[in-house]
C-alpha cells in the first residue's frame, strides 16, 4: 500500500498526542470524512463526538453530512444555529457594512462560529481534543484555532490534513484504500453560507473563463431577464426589516433576495484576496443578497450619518473586517468596533427601491425619513435659510492657513 | 427698476472694496458674464482683465465664451492647461484612485487649477483684484479662494453673487435688465472636464427621474449594446499608458473610453455628498473613463501591491481625496500624500483587458506581470512550495493572544 | 468721548437684532460684565437674565462673580455643574486619556458645558438671544456657538467682542467710561477648571521666561521638595477610585493630585497649539492631576489593553480629544467614539504607586491584576510554556512575503 | 554527561539541515559563541564565516568580540556599519519621530541592519547558511528572518536556541561543557546602540527597584546634579546638525547628548511592550540622547508643520515605528512611508535652547525660525490683522451642522 506507507513515512517524525476522547468538526466533506478514519486509525482515540453545525449551508448540505455519516458508521450531533448566525453574527457584519476588499466575510464568521460552538461542547463532553479539517494552506485553520483556544485552552487541537502535510490527491487515495466515501462536485471544495458562496477556495486559475453552471444563484448579466426588477428594502437601525413593506426576519429577507438580486445578474464576486498568510489567492464568490444589502445600506448610511461618522466609520468597519477575516471575532478589540458600530446605526432608518437589471442597482425612490439628514432646502440656490454672504467670512477664516503658507514662503524667500 | 432696487437693497450694508484692475475667472457663463457687469457698474473698476482657463472642457464651451465675450466687448486671454490638466493632476488623481465617497473629484481641480492660473497671471499684470462667479453655497468659493490667497495673498477677493447674496432668479433679472447675453440648458449649471462631468450643481430631486437626454457620454444600461465589447488597458507605475496595446497621451486615452465605457452604460455617479459647509447635497456625474480606469487600476493594485500596502493606501488615498476636495491642493500635507501615493507605484504595472456591458465591468484577462505579487504555485494545495506542517506552529503562535485572553477570564472568575 | 465715538463707527454698518429677553453666560470677568452694560446701552433688551455656571473653577472665581453682580445691580442665578462635570465629562475624558497634543482638554469641556446648561435655561425661560463673552480670535466662540445651535436653534447669539470687533483696550476703555468693574490678574486672561488651568490665552511671548507666582497649584522643579513623596491611585474601569488606598469621588481624587502633583513639580504644560482657525498659538496651562492621572492610565492600559485595542484606541483618543476641542462634545460621531472607549475599559483595573519627584513620575509599584494580559511567565527564557521550536515555523510562515519580494525582484531583474 | 544527553534528545526529532559553509552573526555574546561551537560540533560544516558587525555598540563589545574569538580560535570579519547606521537608519528614525509606544525602536533596526550585511556578505562568498543566536521567545529572530529572506532567499537560517529549544541554564551548561567562553554582566542579555541601550531584555521583574550601576549614561534624577543645564540643537529638514551652535555629524551629536541629558537624568524608559508574539514584556531602555532630540524634535514640528500635517503624521510615524520594530524595515510599505516622511520634513528647521534639570526638559529658547508657521501677530488680540466680525459668520457657517441636527431632532420628536 503506496499511500500508507507514505503516511508512515511522514508520520515517522511526529509525535502523536495522546488523546482518547475527540469532538469532531464534521461537515461531510472530504477533510473531515477522512480526519474520523484517521482518529481510528492513527490518532487511535477511545470515543468519537462528530459534531455538525448547522449555519444555513443548506438541507442539502446537512443530508449529506448525515448520508455520509452512516457510511462512516457515526451519528453526529446536530447543533442548529442558523438563528444565532442571522441574528448575532450577520446583524453586527451589515451594521459594519463588512467588506474585506470586496468580500463579504462569510465563511470567515461561519468558522468561527462552528469552532466556538464545538469548542463548548467539547468542554461540557469533557472531550480531551477536537478535529478539524482545515488543510495547512489557507485561513480557515487560524480562525479555528483562534476561537477553539479561547474557549478550550486546554484543548488538543488535531488539525491531520495539515499536520500530517496531506496533500488534496494523497487525502484522496488514503480515503480510497480505506473506503471513506467521497464525492467532490468542485474541485477545490466550496463552501455555502446564506450570507455568500466561496467557489473552489482560490483555485480558479487567473484567466479562466467561468461556466454558467458554476452559480449557485446568479445568472450572469448577460442571460439575465431583458426587463428590470424592483425591490425596496426597509432599514431599522441598519439592519433589513422588511423587503417590498413586509416585515420579515433577516434570515428570510437574505434568502430571497439570493434569489431575485441573483436572478439579475448581481452578486458575482471576483478579487485578488489576499489572505491571513499574506498570500495571494484569486477568489470567486457569489453574493447576490450580500451585494444588493451593503449597496443600499451604504446609501442609506450617506443619507443618514453625519459626514464625519462616514469618515470615521470607514476605518472603523475597514479594522471589523480585518479582524473578522483574521479569526479574531472574540477579540476585545471586535467588541470595542462593535460598541462603536451599533451606537453609529441609531439613526440608520428609512426605505429605498433599487431597480436590479443584469447586473446593476439603481436607486430609484429614497425616502426621506426621519432619520435623514438631507436638507435640500438649506443648501438650495433659491432659498433663503441662510445668508450667502456669511460663506465670505467663512472662506476667509478657512483660508488663513494659505495666507500664512504665503507668508512663510515670503520669508524663505526673503531669507530673514 | 425692482432689481436695481432690491441690490440697492443689499449694497446698502456693504462697504464697496476700492479696486482699479480686476482679473476675471471668465467661463461664458451666467455667473461671471454677470460679474463682468457688475464690475462695470458696482465695482466701478478701471481695468477688466477676464481670463479664460481652458481645462478641457471641450469646444463648445471655449467657443460659447468668446461668442459671449465679443457680445459683453470684452477679450478673454485664453490660457490652455489641457496638458498640465492631464499631466499634473489627473495622474496624481489616478495615481491616489481619486474617490471622494463615489465622486472621482473632478471640479475640486479644476477650480483650484484655474484659481492658481488666474492668481499667477493677476500678479503677473499688477491686478489689485480677481473675481469669480461662485455661489455662497457650494464649494468653488472655497477652493478658488484657498488657492488665490496662496499665491495672491493680497489680492482682493470678489465673489459678487455671494457677496450681494443674489439668488439664480435675482442673477436672471439682472442679466435681462442689463442686456447680459445668457443660455442656459440644465438648471443649475453643469459643469464639465475630461474627468468627469458633473450635472445640474445638486440641484436634482431626490427621487426625480432622469431622462436620458441629460447625459453627454452615457448610454443608460437599458439602451445600451445588447453584445458586450472589450477593452485592454496597460498601466505603467500606476498611469494608463496604452489602450487596446497602443501607446497614448493619456489625455486621449480617457476621450476614448468616455466614448467606449460611456456606450456601454458606464459611469453613472448618483450619491449623497458632504460638502465642504457639510450639508448633504444630491450629486449626479457621469464618468465613464474615470469609472474604468480606476476600476482596472483598484484590480491592478490588488495584484501588485503587498496587503500591507493595500490597506494603509486606503487611509492615504481617502485623505488625498477630501484635501483635494476641501480645496486643498496645494496643501503641504497634500504634497507629503503625493510622495507616498508615488513612492507606492513603482510596481503597478501590467495589463488588463475587461469586457464592458450594459454598466458591468468584467476583467478577463490579467497580466501576471513581472511586477506582480500573485504567486498561486505558492499556495496551491497541490505545492510542495511549503510544508503545511509550519502552520500547526505559526497557528499556535499567532493563537497565544488568545490563550493569554482565556487566562485572563479564569483569573476574573477564580477572583484572584 | 472717543470710545463711544469709535464703538459707534463700529456699529454704523451692523444691524442690531432686535432681542428682547436675553441670558447672559455671565462669569464676572471683563467680557461678560462689558455684555450686561452692552445689553443695556446698545442692545437696549428689555429683560437680562445673568446666570453663572459652576464647574469647579474655585471658590474665589464665584464670589468674584456675586461681588461683581452686585456692582452691575444684576442678580445672576448659579448653577452648580461640579457634580455634572466630574461624573460627566471628566470620566469620558479620563478614559478617553485625553490629550490634543499635550493640552488635557479642559476649557474645551467647560465652555460647551456652560453653554448647554445656558442654552436649556434660556429655552426653558422663552429668552429670544444669549450673549456670551467670547473674543473673535479664540476658540470659545466655536464651541458656544455649537452648542447654542444644538440645544436652542432659535436663539439669537450676541458675541458683542467679537461682534463689534473690540480690542481689548477699547474693551477697558468702554469700562472705565461706563463704571463697569474690571480687575485683571493675568494680562489674556485666565481660565480655571479643576481638570487644567489655561494661562494668558496664547499671550505669553515665545522665550519670555514665566514668574513662579504665575503658577496656582504648581511648584517649579527647581523650587519643589528635595525627597520624594509617593502616591497611589486604583482605577476601575479607567475611573481613579481610590488614592493611597481610600475611595473618594473623582473630583476629591483630583482636587487632592493637584496640591500633591503639584507641589512636586508635576503639571507644567508649554505647547504650540492649533487652534479651530488653524492658527498657532503658545499655550502655557497647568494640569498637575491630569498629568499624573493620565501617565498612571497610559501605564495601566499598557498593562490591561490587548496589543490591538492599544493600537487602535490611539486613533479613537485623537480623535476624540479633536472633537471635544472643535466644540464638538455633542456631534454624534462622539457618542460612537464613547461607544467604544467605554467597552475598552472594562478592564483597565488596578492599582499603581509612583514617585514624585521634582517634575518627575516613576511607577515603582504596579499591581498584576485580574484584569492584567501581563503573563511573564509565558515569555520567561526559562520557563517550558511553550516550546521555542514552534517560533521557527512560526517565523517561516512570517517572513513569506520577503520571500515573494525576493521573487519578484528575480523575475524583474530576469525581465520576464 | 547530562547536557549531551539532553541535547541529543532535543536532537533527536529534528532533521539537521545539510549545509556547508555557514555566515554566523557573531557578536561574541552567550548565543553565538555557543553557536560557533554547534556548527563545528553538531551541524558539522567544514567552513564558518564568523562576521560581526559595527552598528555603535560601543569599542568595549567589538573588543570583547575580537578577544572571545581568540578564545574560539576564529579570526571574524569586522564590518563597520556605524556610518550606515546613522546616516542612513537613524537619520529616517528621527524624522518618523521613531516611537513604540515609549521605545524608540534601536535593536528593532540594528538586528536587521546586521542581518541584511550578513546576508549579503554570505551570498557574495557563496554560503548556503548563516547562523543567528536569537532565542526563540523574542522579537529579534523575526527581524533577521524576514531581512535574510529578503537578501538571501535560498540560504538557510540556522537559530540554534530556538531550533534546539535550550534554556539559558542549558546554554550555560553546554558552554561549560565545551570551554565556550562566557561571562555575563547582566542576566537576560543587553544590547547596546548609540541610540538606545536595551537592558536586560525584558528580564525585570515588575517591581524590582533598579540599582543605580545598572545604567550606562544615565544618573537618576535624585543623584543628578542640583544645578541646571543647557544645551541648544539646530535642525535642518528634521536633522539635529549642530549642538550649542557647533555644526557635528549626526554621530557626534547622538553621543554628546547621551553624556549630557544622561548625568541630567534624563532618559529612563520602563514600559510594557507588545512584542511581535503579542506577549506583553517588562522592558527598560536607557535612551537619553534618543529622548532630548526627539522631545525637541516634536517641539519644532509643532511650530513648522501644519496642523493637518501634524495629525497626519502621527499616523504615519506610528505604522512607521510598527513596520520597524516588526523586523520589516525593508517592507515596501516602510519605503512608502518614507517617502511621505522626508517630503514632510521640508520646513523643519530652526533652533531651541533647552534646560537640563534632572530628568526634566524645558525648551527656554525657540527660534522663531523662516520656516515656522508661528505667526503671533495674526491671532493675537491687540491686532488688527483680522476683523473678528469675520468670526462671527465663520463661526455661523461651522456651526450649521448642528442647526441640522436639531431639525432632525424635531423630525424625531414630531414623527412626521
Amino acid at each position: 500500500m503506496i499511500i500508507a506507507k507514505e503516511l508512515k513515512g511522514k508520520l515517522k517524525n511526529i509525535e502523536l498526542p495522546a488523546v482518547k476522547k475527540c469532538a469532531v468538526a464534521y461537515s461531510g466533506g472530504l477533510d473531515s470524512s477522512l480526519g474520523i478514519e484517521l482518529l481510528r486509525r492513527i490518532y487511535k482515540v477511545r470515543q468519537i463526538i462528530p459534531i455538525t453545525v448547522d449555519v444555513g449551508q443548506g438541507e442539502d448540505e446537512i443530508d449529506l453530512a448525515v448520508r455520509r455519516a452512516g457510511q462512516l458508521k457515526i451519528d453526529p450531533l446536530i447543533i442548529d444555529c442558523k438563528q444565532d448566525f442571522s441574528e448575532n453574527w450577520l446583524k453586527k457584519a451589515i451594521r459594519a457594512n463588512s467588506d474585506y476588499y470586496g468580500y463579504p466575510v462569510s465563511t470567515s464568521m461561519t468558522r468561527q462560529l462552528i469552532a466556538g460552538t464545538i469548542a463548548s461542547k467539547a468542554v461540557e463532553l469533557r472531550c480531551d481534543s477536537i478535529l478539524e479539517g482545515s488543510t495547512g494552506r489557507g485561513n480557515d485553520q487560524f480562525r479555528m484555532h483562534n476561537v477553539i483556544k479561547m474557549f478550550a485552552p486546554d484543548m488538543t487541537v488535531l488539525v491531520p490534513v495539515r499536520d500530517f502535510d496531506l496533500t488534496r490527491s494523497q487525502e484522496l487515495k488514503l480515503c480510497e484504500e480505506w473506503g471513506v466515501p467521497v464525492e467532490e462536485v468542485i474541485s477545490g471544495g466550496d463552501d455555502k453560507t446564506m450570507w455568500c458562496r466561496s467557489i473552489a477556495s482560490g483555485a480558479i486559475a487567473l484567466n479562466q473563463e467561468l461556466p454558467d453552471n458554476i452559480w449557485m444563484w446568479l445568472v450572469p448579466p448577460e442571460k439575465a431577464p431583458a426587463r428590470p426588477e424592483t425591490v425596496s428594502l426597509t432599514f431599522e437601525q441598519g439592519i433589513p426589516t422588511a423587503i417590498n413593506g413586509r416585515n420579515r426576519p433577516l434570515a428570510d429577507i437574505i434568502l430571497e433576495l439570493n434569489i431575485v438580486a441573483g436572478r439579475n445578474g448581481i452578486g458575482r464576486i471576483d478579487i485578488f484576496e489576499d489572505g491571513i498568510m499574506c498570500l495571494k489567492s484569486h477568489e470567486i464568490y457569489e453574493a447576490p443578497a450580500a451585494r444588493l444589502i451593503l449597496t443600499l445600506k451604504a446609501d442609506l448610511e450617506a443619507q443618514c450619518l453625519t459626514k464625519e461618522e462616514r469618515e470615521f466609520k470607514k476605518s472603523i468597519d475597514s479594522r471589523w473586517a480585518s479582524l473578522v477575516y483574521h479569526g479574531e471575532w472574540y477579540h476585545p478589540l471586535k467588541d470595542n468596533l462593535d460598541a462603536f458600530i451599533s451606537q453609529s446605526q441609531k439613526f440608520v432608518n428609512g426605505s429605498i427601491k433599487a431597480k436590479l437589471y443584469k447586473g446593476n442597482i439603481e436607486c430609484i425612490e429614497r425616502e426621506n425619513s426621519t432619520s435623514s439628514l438631507f436638507f435640500p432646502e438649506v443648501r438650495s440656490i433659491e432659498s433663503n435659510s441662510f445668508d450667502q454672504r456669511w460663506c465670505a467670512d467663512a472662506a476667509r477664516i478657512r483660508g488663513l492657513p494659505f495666507e500664512l503658507l504665503a507668508k512663510r514662503r515670503e520669508k524663505v524667500k526673503e531669507g530673514y
